[in-house]
């Protein structure tokens, strides 16, 4: 496990925040607020699917009005995930107008920027302190103070042949470095406001947002430095299909690597017809494949090639691979992690399709199976803790391996209790 | 662009590989080799999808055979990507063999743990050198030289409790740090072997493999600090579905961005009916949302929220997307890079869903258009190098909005030339 950098905790609602508490992950519905129905469906998908915060926008009076029903409803469901209100232009309106609303929420997002004129924001700020509430500040560069960015230009720009001083001035920085610096500054200058309007600095989440990768990465490692307030990290407008998870995950990853961040969502266009719930996935396949967090046994498989009869391989390890995920919830019942040891999201699987990397994979897996590459062998070998256990057959060998992880997670279990 | 670690050139062919070369794509078929058609059909996709390297095994005399027949009908297709032989136990066999498949190939591809003993890789590296062919050498964790390894975990034991000089010892290692260091030190003989088996060095790329994200960082991290040789990355059996993406994108991420990596593949156990060259896409994105290479116009798009009606912009985005991406090649020939400045690949088009992040991302593209988030206005802006432009209605909107951004292309070409 990764050091990570020191933050305040934040507690919302029923999560912790920052503070050395595991990376939480969140996400955002895409539904209209005020269509109750939808919306709380989706919020349930979304925390089904491991979502610790779910955030939903309130731009609307009809919006505003929606919440306090949408969180009873979500209550009589069994989903007590903390809702956080997403608000711009009129926050400060809204927040005002509809107390059950405000006081229904966890936690409330802003962008300064977007309250057009910093008195809203000193309204909008009372009232999270009035309803004792956490807000997660944001800065993009597209909302960036204007005047403070020109300002900052400016002053760079004076260094370009004009010695003002006899010290040796540094070289003037190139213009992404003064937005870089303009972006942090803004963030400081918010958390400082925040808190001289009456906001604890244990109530402030901050996020930096672009759509540029190196951007992001070099504004949040200068914001972290300088801050204790928990992190938020994204990266915003990633586009769709499979440019976003790769973009996304780079940029989550250089910055998570070096102990920074504190809650992630990875941000995707939907595609029609796909779930929102994608997004949730993703954050936590990278969790894991980094080592922060365990959610469900990790499956390794090959990428398949000429030593292999494919097709057959290939609908093998998805349909264990889906079988796998699809079991999740109950077996986390069946088998918990008991007195600090890994209940069966620990396990690690490994399906292999031929000699080359096939024993040395399925050996080191917790459980492994390896088939006979171009069916040179009709036997199918399944190793258990790195020890040869059983060859299978071809006939019903979907089912007999699955049978044989439950019992293995049975075992596992029983040795632990 | 990142400072890049430097390192030797290794001409394949007609491509060049390290020595501050743009990083190169590879892949891999999954077709028996065997099979002529199906593998220069699976050849022809992957290197039109932008594959500059593509590896084949060779793992039967019914595959070294069928090689040379191969490459000739590629050649036919104007196809000229460099073939890279894939070998395992009995390389250094069929290599002698065959002597018309060992000089069609343009590369060789060997791990000295799969030769069984070093005679036959000594062999293996006589041939390469006899046919003028550049080596790649690949360690993996679970072919690793037991007798280094155990070596290794041995004289590290010998710390716990017995001080073997005056001087203070440092802490025994994990055992996890002696397998990385074994698996880097394993790699370094290896390099030493080829060299002194009559290899010149500028032949030799180098990789380590392993399905850990966390191991194949260290150890790759601690071979790049050792070797002038170029660096492959890739994480192997990455595993299907979204995982394999994060994982494989998060360790490529880290190395890239640390100046480390010649060339890459992102393996990936492909899912039924899913094109192999997926892999070749997912690494385009990787170098370009990183500023690494440029391939196609980037479109950033929303997530989408409440605060828009999303069904249709999503519709709409994925239509774009599909058809800015279709047309590319076709595109590439009509508007090409011109005396330095950039090619219609390199235009940044934003497509965004409602006033919050709309203005500010559309007009910070070359190409920006955003929708009326819930229709409260029927007009649909567009921006053309941060100006506003046109606004478009809902009739046509696809039609006209390809037709803007193929005239967009068409006016840059006109001032370029």
């Amino acid at each position: 496990m990764l050091p990570r950098k020191p933050t305040f905790e934040v507690t919302i609602w029923n999560v912790k925040l920052g503070g050395g508490n595991p990376i939480v992950i969140q996400s955002m519905t895409n539904t209209p607020t005020a269509d109750v129905a939808a919306t709380v469906a989706q919020i349930k998908e979304l925390a089904d699917a491991g979502s610790e915060l779910v955030r939903i926008t309130v731009d609307t009076e009809d919006s505003a009005k929606a919440i306090p029903e949408i969180v009873k409803q979500l209550h009589t469901l069994w989903c007590d995930v903390p809702i956080i209100g997403d608000f711009h232009f009129n926050g400060h309106i809204l927040l005002e107008k509809y107390p059950d609303m405000a006081e229904t929420l966890a936690k409330y997002r802003i962008n300064p920027g977007n309250t057009w004129q910093d008195n809203n924001f000193k309204k909008f700020i009372a009232l999270a302190v009035k309803y004792h509430k956490p807000v997660r500040i944001w800065i993009n560069g597209w909302s960036l103070d204007k005047k403070l960015l020109d300002k900052n230009m400016e002053k760079n720009a004076k260094w370009n042949g004009v010695q003002l001083s006899r010290t040796k001035k540094p070289e003037p920085k190139t213009p992404r470095e003064v937005f870089i610096d303009s972006l942090v500054q803004s963030c400081l200058l918010s958390i400082k406001k925040a808190q001289k309007y009456g906001l604890a600095k244990n109530m402030i989440v901050i996020s930096i947002k672009s759509s540029d990768v190196q951007d992001v990465i070099s504004a949040t490692e200068k914001l972290s430095k300088k801050t204790d307030c928990p992190l938020h990290l994204w990266l915003t407008e990633a586009g769709g299909s499979t440019k976003w998870l790769v973009a996304s995950a780079a940029a989550l990853w250089i910055l998570l690597q070096q102990g920074i961040g504190d809650t992630i969502r990875i941000s995707l266009t939907p595609e029609p017809g796909k779930p929102r719930s994608l997004e949730v996935q993703a954050c936590k396949y990278l969790l894991q494949s980094m080592g922060f967090r365990c959610f469900q046994p990790l499956i390794t498989s090959c990428p398949g090639c000429g030593r292999t009869s494919s097709i057959a391989f290939q609908m093998l390890a998805k349909q264990v691979s889906d079988e796998v995920q699809k079991r999740m919830p109950e077996r986390k019942k069946k088998y918990p992690a008991t007195a600090g040891k890994p209940g069966c999201e620990k396990t690690k699987i490994a399906i292999m399709w031929c000699i080359v990397n096939g024993i040395g994979e399925a050996s080191h897996a917790d459980i492994g199976i390896f088939f006979p590459g171009n069916m040179e062998n009709p036997g199918v070998p399944v190793y258990l803790d790195g020890k040869a256990y059983k060859v299978l057959h071809w006939d019903q060998i979907f089912e007999e391996f699955m049978e044989i992880i439950e019992q293995y997670f049975e075992s596992k279990h029983s040795v632990l209790c």
